[in-house]
């Protein structure tokens, strides 16, 4: 698993330049391709050329570096986000768990789904159904304790048809991305309709993104002071779902700063590709579009899981890069596909 | 007006660890007194023990730098809030040009007060009430239209006593801890009562402490698509109030760590102390008391502003730092005092 520090990695670069041997910092070095698991093409270069234009300062599009904010939704385009959400199976193996508890659940949906291994059901309820069934089984314990049962279940539990662990189903060309980004100036965020706490705790690891720069869903938390000391609990009331509309509000909330570069892949996106290419700097906008059926999976207008509908047309009227993960990608997977 | 960039500290730190003539990073350097306004006492020397334990990897209490985050108030703690909040003064402001368009106002609190230059009236309507006036009157424009407001009037405003720019009316003994915790691997947070967007335009300017890393009480934001782009409206209606045990509820959200560093100065603060003090880390809180009649106001249990009451029954049963400004600081504003 990639592990990827973004201070490690300002601080391994000013210390690379700072003594630097030759002394000359014009000189360019012999530079590897940043992006090796991106075939060339149109979707590569338009990432390349964005960030030369931004980071040039004789360029007019030139961006000072506190500007250069980069925010990445994450279902679906981070990792992958079939056959359901993954943070949903973690929903359902907390549900079956909890069940004994909950009686009324055997004839209310989605629990009832849940129960019934009912898939379909599940997906048809909503992406608010879907999140109110996470929200519902990740309430009752303290942060602290939630944070360890996730943690614990992710170490544990495989996905169902690849085997592999999820924080495996990362997608490579994209940890090419994060990386090229910051290496280049860019604070990267990422912007989730998942749940924040249920991400945070494995982001930098994986993604080389700290929790300060994760924006996510909630619950409602509560302060209680306890005998050894104080507590956040989570309550099962859903605080903010970070989706369409809401993720421009979430990102003015959590970073208060327009961003340059915002990459997505579903209409629960287009919202915030909108705010990142709607003001005054050169804004950059991309979308994965999912026509691997091989190597991932295909689905795109109309898909339960991940619709991307509006957001192909609009990328087309508009000229946002559109990624196609079997035309542009090398490889998907940082293991072997 | 002191101008300082945690980034540029870092990358400034780095290069003279980096590039060391001697190259012997463990020969102590000549080192000036890190905070020189701080008269020698128990509350300077607790700052600087703590920062000592959590740093030395040697200590048993030892910190991992991305853990080292620290939380600051701002009204009272950063900068003085008599004879009221500052923000009050441009939210006065607001009320008197706009209200010709809200003749309610004549008779509603507590525009009423307002109108009629009535401040006792005005501060006895307590902080709900001041907060509903800030929200009521920073609403109708976008985030970006609402920056321009709030810096034109810190740009052109001064304070009613003092005659001088608000953000001079800051606590140079609170830029040197700011100071001197970055320079040991903090990441330094405002966490405040204020509004979030009357912060971030000059938190980075003033204190080293960029957008990103202000939170504070919101109003809601509804993201609308213009001819020209795309903005973020302000609606006339309170979002979130970051005050009392709201204060690590935001911080969960904002940051996603228990901070183990807090400093206040009201009770406002109580539940933030108790938070970065509750955890498993070992964890620090402090306390500004505003005893200096002379040099800045004198107020604590019996204040409408910035009440320090139950406060400092905790400080006492609990050991906490108390800074008495009158004894252990030797100025307190950046210019002469």
């Amino acid at each position: 698993m990639k592990i990827t520090s973004t201070i490690a990695g300002i601080l391994t670069l000013t210390i690379l330049l700072a003594c630097s041997p030759s002394g000359n910092g014009s000189q360019p070095a012999a530079t590897a391709d940043p992006l090796p698991s991106w075939i060339d093409g149109d979707a590569k270069q338009e990432i390349l050329d964005f960030v030369a234009r931004v980071t040039d300062p004789a360029s007019s599009e030139f961006v000072p570096e506190a500007e250069r904010i980069a925010t990445f939704d994450n279902d679906g385009t981070l990792w992958a986000e079939q056959p359901l959400y993954f943070q949903l199976f973690f929903a359902i193996d907390r549900v079956k768990a909890l069940a004994p508890e909950h009686p009324e659940w055997k004839t209310q949906q989605p629990f009832k789904a849940v129960i019934e291994d009912d898939l379909e059901a599940l997906v048809a309820s909503g992406k608010r159904g879907l999140l109110e069934l996470v929200m519902a089984t990740h309430a009752g314990m303290t942060t602290d304790e939630f944070e360890r049962i996730a943690t614990a279940w992710l170490d544990t539990t495989v996905h169902p048809t690849s085997g592999r662990p999820f924080t495996d189903m990362v997608y490579q060309p994209m940890l090419e991305v994060l990386d090229y980004l910051r290496a280049h100036g860019f604070k990267t965020y990422i912007v989730s309709a998942g749940g924040i706490e249920f991400m945070r705790p494995w982001t930098e690891e994986v993604y080389g993104i700290p929790p300060e720069q994760v924006v996510g869903s909630s619950i409602k938390t509560s302060f209680e002071i306890r005998d050894n000391g104080s507590v956040l609990m989570r309550l099962p009331e859903i605080d903010f779902i970070d989706d369409k509309a809401a993720k421009p509000v979430a990102i003015n909330s959590h970073i208060g700063r327009r961003p340059i570069a915002a990459f997505g892949n579903s209409d629960g996106d287009l919202q915030m590709l909108q705010y990142a290419t709607g003001g005054d700097n050169p804004g950059f906008a991309l979308l994965v579009h999912h026509d691997d059926a091989e190597r991932e999976w295909a689905y795109d207008r109309e898909s339960h899981i991940g619709r991307l509908d509006k957001g192909l047309d609009e990328a087309d009227a508009r000229g946002w890069t559109v990624v196609s993960m079997q035309d542009d990608w090398r490889m998907i997977f940082p293991l072997a596909d």
